[in-house]
């Protein structure tokens, strides 16, 4: 492919895990126990002193969360917010009504600073949809077109069908692309090599004369599942419709073009776009009791895609965040410097709230010690994944050993172009940043679809997600020392 | 529940797998190696050294099967069949096509008297349905109508809704019932002991004065994923509408009936009946070469129900049963005894091609040494469930011994009046009836959904099981003995 078109995925394909898939797929630094050893630690013992004194304090966090009167408080109050609202996507009344709901919320557990900050977007909406195999039989695929797709023309595109295995496939076939409906029926390796198919799928079919492109949802179980998520156009490429459907269907469409049988598909998608759309980052705060203007922020973000409940992607982080806070203020645990919990907004059309965020507050980014994201999952934690200084990952550790108590102490060097979604905003231009390392590996079955509902989710393990995201946000923003200066 | 009742279920919940869960579910016998064990077996040393000489045989099919020629083939062959006809559902043209294509594919395979054998029945159709969520918001819930149900008002039901996760919890909200939708939200315990909720929910809420009922879908996993299946009336009690909600769904109804929201469902159901129609069951024999009028019989389904591509329930079981004899034939092994595939119809909708097949060949079942089906999947073959004399059973044992090489040499303790689906017509009549054990823990993800497609089968697994169902269904038909008669 292109350099253009490389570039294109660099910096469009990064909406929810996929810069931190791709950084970890190409990340090279040892993991776990390598991960800790590989960096050799010079942190002053004052410092570790300090730090090993906050363990009273983490295990009254924990303690509180996990056994104590917070037990369990976390899931319900995150199931009270998806099954009332439901998926929150991003310029629909119900997001707003969302953000609005929070905002009291936030008030009413007393936290400090409670405010919006406005986000203007461009909307992208889903219309009616369907993908019809027409021959060699009748029969109608469960499709979900993916974000920032055009239409296809009134009546519908019908045409013949080339399913491609991958990109080296398509390329080989070029002399056969021409006209037709490009299905790509790509097998999952991991989320963040296999996404490319989604964001430059259209590009690359269209570039060889494609009408249209059909992709295998990007997962790697499914129970007849599609998966949507945002897609790309190259400004010097035709645009063409691109909807994901099931590993299912994919795989019959090969092996059906496999016995020879010609494939013709009808599709039809009616979406729209809506610019100028406003949405609201939602802020709450601890204010720090010394050092108020140094800002220590958790997050995760609020919108969801149109389908499911959003509970996991990403109710769930950004819940823990602002529950850490309400944690800590009622435990009366305030910590030196503010502790600031943004749940983004328009997160899944492209990062927009956070980029907006950055604009906003970019003079103020040196005071910004540590940002932190929840946005791959809230399953059983097992510590974090950090970007930032080598003394900092020292301290980063010597924090995370205080976490024993659940099993949540493992360190993972990330990378500061890849280490969250939101957060990349910020950690890419120096500031720190921290992601909840949990056991995700069932992720993918539930991103973007149907099946990210409350079920995806366990109590315990939400207390879990949420006494580490407490306890480690505390301690780093009460330490002497600003940690952005380790 | 009342006697009644209880007789209902033992009657009518025996489509696919139900009375095989029940039955092994109350089966007290030790399983495994327990299972081998506890039964003391005193065949004749003649006989067991008669089996170990099929040693030679096995190990030629099985190698021939899982390496050789065949390699690969059954997974094609069946893969070829669901493609080109996707679901095969009773009472449908595309099911009487299928029937026909079969019948050609078993002519080609040359094997012997390939006859159809016509069966009528009563058939369900499902008509457009939908539940709508009105309160506490607005949200539309994805169902599937139960097999059976009778449809709502041509305007649909508006009914306040009551979320119980029992019947014992129905009994004890008895005033509540009156005017309701009942939603189950029971918990998956075994498919044996929770079907019993989509067998006789509706009959109960009904007891209670219910005007519909939801089922949460009978399955241990979901990714947003209904189950349809059979459910039954009672004739003392009132009709009403029935269909099965997802997982999420029914978790999401209850817990906002457990905040206090007073849920409010529109349930719209137009199915419809027709009366007296025809299918047939398929047949194809490998006929025997000494006793040709006693018969091994080995079978599965091939009707579906409306949803997927019915490759697991049970296109996979009847292919491995007809291909078994293909197998056999080509490699020239033609048995003493005749060696029979049925390809059963009507399944889904309570074993009507089955009862229809005991009827009339009910004077014959004498000469029916062995009845033989796989329904419950063909993932990793384990070995054979089994319900006959104790003699038996030791013939059993022994000639799984030779089945080591595939590593399918368990024994399994079955009840003849829960050893298979369609097989316990006969089997309860006293003919030993043999079930293909499999590694089947994920089978309940996809039965009777849109996920129960080619994705579920795996080439090798598949091979396996050919293997074991050829050369254990030849061993057993070329003894020298009637295996009856053991």
């Amino acid at each position: 492919m292109k350099l253009i078109t490389l570039l294109i995925v660099v910096i469009y394909a990064c909406n929810c895990l996929c810069v931190t898939e791709e950084a970890i797929a190409t990340n090279e630094i040892p993991r776990d126990e390598q991960g800790q050893k590989s960096v050799e630690c010079r942190i002053d013992e004052e410092v570790k002193r300090e730090i090993l004194g906050y363990k009273p304090v983490v295990d009254k966090i924990v303690d509180a969360v996990t056994k104590g009167d917070f037990k369990g408080k976390v899931y319900d109050e995150l199931a009270a917010f998806v099954d009332k609202f439901g998926s929150r996507y991003s310029g629909t009344k119900n997001l707003e009504d969302a953000i609005d709901y929070m905002q009291s919320v936030l008030k009413n557990h007393n936290l400090d600073n409670v405010h919006t900050e406005p986000v203007t977007f461009d909307g992208w909406f889903r219309g009616e949809e369907y993908a019809t195999l027409i021959k060699p039989r009748l029969y109608e695929m469960k499709i979900l077109g993916l974000g920032n797709s055009i239409s296809t023309p009134g009546s519908g595109i019908v045409a013949e069908a080339l399913v491609v295995n991958s990109f080296e496939e398509l390329v080989a076939k070029s002399d056969q692309v021409k006209g037709k409906i490009v299905v790509y029926n790509e097998a999952f390796k991991s989320y963040g090599e296999t996404v490319k198919y989604r964001s430059i799928g259209a590009i690359e079919a269209a570039r060889h004369g494609a009408v249209a492109a059909l992709l295998r949802s990007v997962t790697p179980y499914s129970l007849y599942t599609p998966h949507t998520g945002m897609m790309h156009y190259d400004p010097n490429v035709t645009r063409i419709p691109f909807a994901a459907i099931t590993i299912e269907d994919a795989q019959m469409l090969r092996r059906m073009s496999e016995r020879g049988s010609r494939l013709e598909i009808e599709l039809k998608m009616s979406n729209s776009v809506e610019q100028g759309l406003k949405s609201r980052n939602s802020v709450a705060e601890l204010a720090g009791r010394k050092l108020a203007d140094r800002v220590v922020l958790v997050s995760g973000h609020l919108d969801s895609w149109d389908v499911g409940q959003g509970a996991m992607d990403d109710g769930a982080g950004a819940f823990i965040s602002w529950y850490s806070l309400a944690v800590l203020n009622k435990l009366g645990l305030r910590p030196k410097r503010t502790l600031r919990a943004v749940l983004w907004t328009v997160e899944e059309l492209g990062l927009i709230g956070a980029k907006q965020y950055v604009k906003r507050h970019y003079k103020d980014l040196d005071k910004f010690d540590l940002v932190m994201e929840s946005d791959e999952g809230t399953f059983t934690p097992l510590g974090m994944e950090f970007a930032g200084s080598e003394n900092a990952e020292c301290v980063v550790q010597e924090i995370l050993k205080l976490m024993d108590s659940i099993n949540a102490t493992k360190f993972q060097r990330g990378n500061k172009m890849g280490i969250g979604s939101d957060i990349v905003e910020m950690t890419s231009l120096g500031v720190p940043g921290a992601s909840l390392l949990n056991q995700n590996d069932k992720y993918f079955y539930y991103h973007h679809t149907n099946a990210d509902t409350m079920t995806v989710e366990d109590p315990d393990s939400l207390d879990k997600c949420l006494a580490l995201w407490a306890a480690f946000s505390y301690v780093v923003a009460d330490l002497n020392k600003n940690f952005k200066d380790f």
